[in-house]
């Protein structure tokens, strides 16, 4: 399909000058090197919260920075990590001595890099720790071999628990374990009807039979693990859920916050009937939705698909998600 | 393209249900006579909103409904008006003794629909004033005959005003007329690289040639008013932009709210984009974007393509703009 561009190659700059001339009370965009850190910084003494990863998946990463959730976001090229110089530059413009905690995607190229930035500020004195988002079960290893799950929707729920942790005045460690405990209990999956296109690029980045749909697929363009054959929204939706409520082995009485998500082109009334869905099989299981997101939050360009992601949830996590926060995309 | 549905016809029902599910704390369905309202109303005393209209344009309207905004939204059928019924029930529902503000974007039938469901109000002793949105600058008639212009994406920026007006206590004569300043001061014009398809079928409901996009286009899979050569992300916006400039006679020391909407499947990166070039020939041209609003908020299904929508602003219109709103799509 055709685009709105100018220079493919200059796309996610230009995106990102756009959306500081739209939002300049809530992000200012460091030009080079380049990240996107809070209009009104976070008051002296918080722990920072920095995120970050391939561009594409907007309003990831760049749209959750504001009060209550991140105090940068680094972007790449659109899906490609950024680098250690961009990261480490970030870290050093948010840290504000209390410790910096980084949450992160689990990608090769982003654990990487952020890890290398992490070394160089602790040279620097600035504690670091790194919260690693890795909650596609799509990508879960029957040997345990491999990088391990992917990091997808999940991410939206960690940097929100820890940004409000960070916001209410929480130590480092603290910040960091709440946020590996948000990540080691959440879950998501997804399906696709149609990949997305590269910018400048017409062509999906995978094609699928009119009756087939790939389930499994992450948000970088690549194949899922399997097709399936097309089906009713509830049948689609029912594929979605099941696995993630046996793998998180939750049922009667338990809590969850849940993400219904669009990868990109999928319309909210679409998202909306796969919610209804999923709504259904919860209170079937006598699973309680604390909270939901319904919308499109990390998407893949413009991918038609979306993904659920379910994270256990108590006391002490609802509260965090109701803690008040001011981004782009999240705001209450 | 292939769409997550159950039964077409249910897919509004369905959808409402879904949303209903995901945000019981700021909605709540009125599933017969079908309507959506403010999970906690709004305080007695208050000029009531409401505001309605074809499905497939979300967020717009039940993602606008919350304090601040909407006190309830009457959705119809996919691009269809709701009910004379509807209209009513929902009128009845959220009248507090103040009066009810109907925002009614300028098509034949909703506008009819309003009416008569004004009329039947009047007759139970709800006094009604309607608000008439016609933003869009490519239905503009030369000679003054038809229906006039039609309502687009400046919807929003109507709903928010009316919305902070009635809940800072304003009498209905004052709402309706902010209303009615602010749909007068707006205008829109839109672009189309690809037409959306109905729930159900995987046609688009117009065709494109590969080098063309559509000028023009309305928000209900109606061809717009002329095509153009494909071009770059600038060329398209200054061609959006600069009859707005030009037909609301603003230029140096003027001010503006502006969004930049997503009419589907368009990515943030895109509109992003385009959103740079609008801030920048308004900047060249000396007016200020007091406010700016980037992402799809006036949607038609999954419609490839944006809008770009102006309103005159001044202090009064800022700081309604800014005023406290709870709703699923917009919340400061």
């Amino acid at each position: 399909r055709r685009q709105f561009v100018n220079d493919p190659d200059a796309i996610v700059e230009e995106a990102l000058e756009g959306l500081e001339a739209a939002y300049p009370r809530l992000i200012r965009w460091n030009r080079d090197p380049s990240f996107v850190a809070r209009a009104t910084p976070a008051p002296a003494g918080q722990v920072a919260v920095l995120s970050g990863g391939g561009s594409g998946h907007e309003p990831l990463h760049v749209g959750m920075v504001g009060a209550g959730m991140l105090d940068a976001a680094v972007p790449g090229a659109v899906f490609a990590s950024p680098t250690a110089g961009q990261i480490l530059a970030a870290t050093q413009a948010v840290s504000g001595g209390a410790g910096v905690v980084h949450v992160v995607k689990n990608y090769t190229g982003d654990v990487l890099n952020f890890e290398i930035a992490a070394e160089v500020a602790a040279d620097d004195g600035i504690e670091v720790r790194q919260v690693l988002v890795d909650d596609d079960l799509a990508t879960t290893s029957a040997t345990g071999d491999g990088p391990g799950r992917r990091g997808t929707a999940a991410t939206v729920v960690v940097e929100k628990i820890v940004g409000a942790a960070a916001a209410a005045g929480a130590d480092l460690a603290r910040v960091a374990a709440l946020g590996q405990r948000v990540a080691a209990t959440s879950r998501s999956m997804a399906v696709a009807l149609a990949a997305g296109a590269h910018p400048g690029d017409p062509r999906p980045s995978f094609d699928l039979p009119r009756d087939e749909v790939e389930f499994g697929v992450g948000i970088h363009g690549e194949r899922g693990v399997g097709r399936r054959a097309f089906a009713s929204a509830d049948e689609l939706a029912d594929l979605l859920v099941r696995p993630l409520v046996a793998d998180l082995a939750i049922g009667r009485g338990d809590r969850v916050i849940a993400i219904t998500n669009g990868l990109g082109s999928t319309t909210n009334l679409e998202l909306a009937v796969i919610h209804r869905r999923v709504a259904t099989i919860l209170a079937a299981a006598g699973i309680t939705i604390e909270r939901a997101l319904v919308g499109p939050y990390v998407t893949s360009l413009d991918m038609a698909g979306c993904s659920v992601t379910l994270t256990r949830a108590d006391d002490e996590l609802v509260a965090l998600w109701d803690a008040p926060v001011r981004t782009i995309a999240l705001s209450w």
